[in-house]
């Protein structure tokens, strides 16, 4: 879509560049495939390997572990256009990448991050995160998985849920309580005690490897519990990450929603002439326009933040719930101006729609966020 | 769900005991199999010689044409019940009903009255509807299916879309042009030059059988065009039929969803109480009940209008369009408000919000109804 | 404005009878003096007698006390119309009605009916109501307005404010708690310590004689106090009672700005046709007589309940809330279609639509409302 | 308000100082006294002198013209801080500033920009603007007033409305069809023929000297005709400059209304608590605080385009269309957030409210804008 604004001046050329070959990549690999393994309630696992030889999966990070030392504002650019072809491929890419490489790399040791990785930036290593649990949500301070010590290991014990390519992880970076607080422990597949089981039944994000994580005394030896985060800041900071990524992805679905509404109303006659030219179509058109752009300028100004340094947490909170909301209103008003063709897969909109319900309610849902706002404008926590 | 402005003080008995039957076919016969139904985008076969032993096919007709003599009332009241279960059910129903037995009662000839509605009533034999077309829309204006008068009756050519039991239809009453105006045919299946195709990729209403309907020079003998209605207005009442099934049938979703929401919430615990105990939710869960009761406020006066005989087309279309609005924002209310278990068939709620997007759009999208509304309120038609 | 549901067919003779003469009193006295009253901030005195003599005062009252024996159909019926005019006028007549006359009626005893009833039915005395503090809120249990029991009576100490009529009131109703819970004292204007101060500043419901009232030492004799009634039920019932009044008085302004909206935009032309025939014009104008619509829906069926005396508090709470938000609305979108005439009182939009803003807030603001809502769908109290 | 994405970054030092300036002078000046201009319906005269004197008008024009040579960015930081004294103050400094000193610096002859604009710049001249007529709105093709070429000038003839700072201008900008399009007059107060006629009963910008000019056979000589611009082109230019200031200008007075709210709710108590610790309170607060910053982020875009001439119309009319709708939204949470008090002129709040009622209606009403932007997106003009 058009550039409306101009938001491309605020761009480096590298951000652009890795936008241009995502871009490239969606367009040719994914959209042709992603109606059928939405349906199918599948994740195209051969696009595996691509992703990992583009450079998509950790980025941010540093050359020596497999990243391409990129900024921030590329790796949003990125999820953007991850996401322009379906949710569950940018869910893959932020998972990996802001789940997992992320805490490993901050909270690592220095055998762990070069243990795992390289092999999770090449996707020879597929990574998930288990941290919400069946009757959690929100609220980290109820975690019933816990972790407890023994001579040259822990014992976890626990149920994670909701946890994105889970089916095919081959590591698991899971959060437990334990006696100094929680802490992270990175579980390999094979390790005893260690179960996925299918999510099924799910409607949305139907093309990811969403998955239950069970843990029934399964041993985890100390070197893979990460040494230098204890209590909930682990967790959170890597929810932070992972909303950056979705504020950046969930635009990408609004505006692959927005194109298909202008295209299909600007093509479709009704009363003889095209469905565009009728004011009630326009004021939707002009409203999804203005919401995609603020919430562009909002996720531009953020990366720039981040690249400086500058960001809080409350800041990719309040972007995290903007574009959610907003993508999921942009997703809903495309779905009807393309009447009753917007319900068949053979249009993106109502696949992204229902996707974006997912992206609405994970890495804290819209109340949650607005109440964290709330706390920062007011200084009282209304959230329990 | 409770009855909080006492509206059963406004029905008789027999609709009450109608209400009643659906609700316990619902719940002991529908809902175990629905979401199972609804993944494998597979209408429930099983079902049919039920619904139809139950008087649930063209209920309202004289018992003579194996109706029961029912009122609107309870018309109305058996769709609510039927979409509880799902609107593919309910459309099950009032296809066969308002867009099928409908025609044939009010414009056909006393033989194809005593040769089709008995069995069409009994569910011996399922009828379809074919009036919008792949290009076409609310502009009935603009209809390309042609009939053309023959020594002895008629040739069709022309494609209906999103025909509900379609796939499984044993007779379709196709509306097309002639050179007297649009004419109402009723195509058995085994008919030379007819032929359904499968509407595949339809993400709502998946529990139904929806599907494309082709005559390719088909040859419909003059006994089997609907005598007594020439023009817009033989497809007009019925969609006006249909509209008054969706009013209802759509709050019987809403219902579904609110119940599940009351029940999720106060079960569902966060930071150490349920959430229904939470401002944020009240707020959700007050507007679900508010307009519910509204537009249940609207169904039962427009159900005792129709039975007195002084509604009009506009009510229907305010009551359709409200109804329809309201359902999908109570059906998406609760879905956030299950959280992550929102998306999963396990619970109803997200079937139901898929599928009221199709209700949305189908027996005219809101932006129609809101420009017959005003054309009514003006006086200026503002359509085209 | 159109009848669109045909409700006058669930109207006594009575209640229409009612409706015409409070109608042909709007349109004839207050119509055209209302606008220059607003902007003055005076309410029209000379009003007061003849709203006495149309009986318009306690009309729900039996006879005997100067009441018409009218149902409660009857009393909304009035209010709609009195607020069509303005919402100072339905004010005056509410508060007089609903929180003076009906807790002396309810809780007084005989020698206080007689002694006062007649003469407010007939406007001979005029009345306010003190409940609200200038802290408080919807929160009675924090009521700081106190009355000490002394030998012969009790000495009232306290303010309260945003008390409507206050200003020309012969008699004020004034709750204080007591050492046996909340209690309702009679209090004349001449009592000694007894004072009222005009509410400066005001923008909204300009036309009435808000404001406060201060009792010093204020010396209330035993016969003044209302004898039947302790605790918060009394002024509870009292709020309910207004709330039914505001209910059906707030859609009086609605219908007043909808009528405005619709004759003004069929009347002005741009583009070289009415602005009317447009279709975003007609979208607002759909709207507002879809909520107009289901509002009256909600208010008739709760005036019937009230006359079967079926009602609950929670439904008028509905009632209330709903009317309130949906009349705000109709106005504001009104004056926007008013264009830059919107805000003229030469129009009576923009009146209505301040005006509702202080409806919004009185007698339980809309948070409130859905709190209590909530409360009764879930059963937890999240008020405080 | 804090700046919570840290916009101030992306301001000049300039444009933070003119800022500061700004901003003390509405708090030392205007606050105090403008509830009472507003009520009393009158501009603070007084307030005029020194806001020339501080080159608030015109500020952008080149120093010869006295101006300050500032840029866009400053222009509109300036328009915010004004308008959270009032929309009526912010109005008087852009009608001077975007509606009549701009066309004269941009088609005037060098004669006439020596003439008036260093006069304008200082205050000593006060103009108005004459385009809108009280048949009229946002179609400029419509035009009645009349201007006819005699020998030595033009004899106008006309009426326009809803003409900012009319009552006390000294010189009046006044577009007028003729023979060669529509051609712009700068009619002196003196003018035979030319008149000013107070706009009563105007609920909405009251502390402004708003106006209808009338044009009886009105002479202007020929140097008083803008020599550089004929069409539409003229007005539509100054309409723009002005849909920039207030884009800019609604969001401080939205600012206003949020600081007002986060103030009240903090201090306010209820059920023992500050009603700030509410969840639904925190609600509204966070969504006011995410629709002022995400306006905030497009105006400042705007600024940095318009400095850098890159800027379009159409990115004006989003701007002024976002920013309109969002501050009237938040002025009205504000209000009800503030519960009776919000009602109150001892509050900003209902002023402001009441005042962005007119800043959605001028300058191109919602409707208009969006339709402008769907003529942008789909090529098809849906306005006529």
């Amino acid at each position: 879509m058009e550039d409306f604004l101009l938001l491309d001046e605020l761009l480096s050329d590298e951000s652009k560049l890795m936008r241009e070959s995502t871009r490239e990549f969606i367009n040719r690999e994914v959209k042709p495939i992603i109606g059928d393994a939405f349906e199918k309630a599948q994740f195209p696992m051969e696009l595996i390997q691509k992703i990992g030889e583009m450079g998509l999966l950790g980025c941010t990070l540093p050359e020596k572990y497999g990243g391409l030392d990129s900024n921030y504002m590329s790796y949003g650019i990125i999820n953007q256009e991850l996401e322009r072809g379906d949710s569950g491929i940018r869910s893959f890419v932020s998972t990996q990448s802001s789940l997992c490489m992320f805490p490993i790399f901050s909270f690592g040791s220095e055998e762990q991050k070069k243990k795992y990785l390289p092999k999770l930036a090449s996707a020879e290593l597929i990574a998930c995160f288990g941290l919400t649990e069946p009757d959690g949500g929100s609220d980290l301070t109820a975690m019933d998985t816990r972790a407890e010590k023994t001579t040259d290991g822990w014992i976890v014990n626990g149920t994670k849920s909701w946890s994105g390519n889970a089916l095919f992880a081959d590591l698991a970076v899971v959060w437990a309580q334990t006696e100094e607080g929680i802490r992270g422990f990175l579980i390999e597949k094979e390790f005893n005690g260690f179960q996925r089981i299918d999510l099924k039944k799910k409607m949305s994000l139907r093309a990811s490897g969403t998955g239950v994580l069970v843990m029934e005394n399964c041993f985890v030896p100390e070197e893979n519990c990460l040494p230098h985060v204890k209590g909930t800041e682990g967790p959170r900071s890597c929810l932070n990450q992972a909303q950056y990524a979705v504020a950046w992805g969930v635009i990408g679905a609004a505006i692959d929603c927005y194109e298909m509404a202008v295209q299909y109303t600007t093509e479709r006659k009704q009363f003889g002439k095209p469905i565009a030219s009728f004011q009630l179509i326009q004021k939707d058109l002009s409203k999804m326009l203005t919401e995609i752009t603020k919430a562009q300028l909002m996720n531009v100004r953020l990366g720039q933040l981040k690249d400086e340094g500058k960001d809080t947490p409350d800041m990719t909170s309040m972007a995290k719930m903007n574009a959610c909301k907003e993508a999921l209103a942009i997703a809903r008003l495309s779905r009807n101006l393309l009447g009753a063709n917007g319900i068949s897969l053979e249009y993106p909109v109502i696949r992204h729609m229902i996707n974006l319900e997912s992206t609405l309610t994970s890495e804290g849902a819209n109340n949650f966020h607005q109440l964290v706002l709330g706390e920062h404008i007011t200084g009282f926590n209304a959230l329990s």
